[in-house]
């Protein structure tokens, strides 16, 4: 049986985020910490800790988190955040804002190759700080870099839990490239045709075409190539080339022939 | 002055994300409304519309916007998705579930490129579905890709707020990445087709098909959706449209109109 941060991939490979533990400090509202949750059990992470939380356990919480009430029941509630760390061999801390003492800032995405390269062995924390006022600077020290999400600098301010979803998307992210899982960009449900048969496909334009007189092979002018550039890019199925040979077909008998033929 | 989607970034270059829209669908819940509109702002996005929202203005998404509560004054309400994207050249819609039929699908990353991509000169749209049931079939069939959040496979519904703040940051990420890249995927020589062309395009060929006794209006089959998905995936331009156009009108004449006409 696979764990819910160890599933089965597409290649029957592994994405293990089970050392990822997301740290909360102080959160105000209870649907936040739900949210949280949530956004950590859709991309495979397990491990909450929350530092002081103001409500916790919540109905708003638990409402929030829709089906990822069991990472509420397991969530860790300590008293302060060396405790929540304790363990952990790399502390990331989320930051909005430019300190007045600069601290090492990672991009999300570099942030969570990192992340993910070192919890291949070891616990690891991503630290996220109160709605309004973030991390304190003491806390921060604790950190061996910050994440910094790159927004609209004239409204820069991301809600916590949205924060946390892009945060643990990239994790994820950077998990599956790790295991070169991520889908290809387009995968029929038929097999792509051969050149073999994209050329019967041409030929048949061209057949039909001139006999339509659409095309006139003596002042041919760009549209075949047109064509090909459209089909082309389109990495046809073979179920397409049939359909479009079918259309020809159809064509060029003038709708003299049996319906779906 | 830089306006918010065309702001100042560490190496003084600007990001525009203006002409990508976010398109609701038949949303429940007022909240996801306004935490939609939170993350579009802080990403630098503005122009939100609405397609038969539940309840719409609603003081629960105003609060839940926060500061953001200006891409709410200025969100557009429609009554159909068409109406919404009748301009659009490039159409994506955020996708949870794998589809009888497959659609392209892109990771968020790949998909984010091309938005952007096609976003320096046309309107774009990304659509979100209903909080329970995502798109209907009949509303993918608008679509160019589908992209799908790589989620845990064993809870991998987000929250339509959760997923839209992962959509707008991967576009905020590939405007910033942009701003140092060159070559386009797909760049044509002619203007996109927009959404509205296409339509026109695919009434024509049903009743093209139809009088070539191709299409059986009583008994479709998967044809029509096999054509959509074919020239969705192709990204069209309006020089490609007038050219299938053309072939249409002329297997409709029969072959009795003049070459090139």
């Amino acid at each position: 049986m696979t764990s819910a941060s160890e599933v089965k991939t597409d290649n029957s490979q592994t994405v293990d985020l089970s050392r990822i533990r997301v740290v909360l400090v102080n959160t105000s509202h209870p649907g936040n910490i739900g949210a949280v949750a949530r956004a950590m059990k859709n991309m495979g992470l397990q491990q909450l800790t929350l530092v002081q939380p103001a409500v916790f356990p919540s109905a708003e919480a638990t409402a929030r988190a829709s089906g990822a009430d069991d990472i509420l029941a397991r969530a860790r509630v300590v008293s302060s955040l060396p405790e929540a760390i304790v363990d952990c061999a790399l502390v990331v801390g989320a930051s909005a804002r430019l300190r007045s003492i600069r601290w090492p800032n990672l991009d999300p995405r570099t942030c969570a190759e990192r992340m993910v390269e070192v919890a291949a062995t070891d616990q690891v924390a991503l630290i996220l700080g109160r709605e309004r006022t973030g991390l304190t600077n003491a806390e921060l020290e604790y950190c061996h870099f910050l994440v910094h999400i790159p927004a609209n600098p004239d409204y820069s301010s991301l809600n916590v839990a949205a924060a946390a979803q892009v945060l643990v998307y990239e994790l994820r992210m950077a998990a599956l490239a790790k295991v070169h899982v991520l889908e290809a960009p387009w995968r029929s449900d038929h097999p792509f045709a051969t050149t073999e048969e994209l050329e019967g496909l041409y030929a048949h334009f061209e057949r039909a075409l001139t006999r339509l007189r659409f095309l006139d092979p003596d002042n041919p002018r760009q549209l075949m190539r047109r064509l090909r550039r459209l089909f082309n890019r389109s990495q046809l199925d073979r179920m397409e080339v049939n359909i479009l040979r079918g259309i020809l077909a159809a064509a060029e008998k003038g709708g003299k022939g049996k319906p779906g033929s």
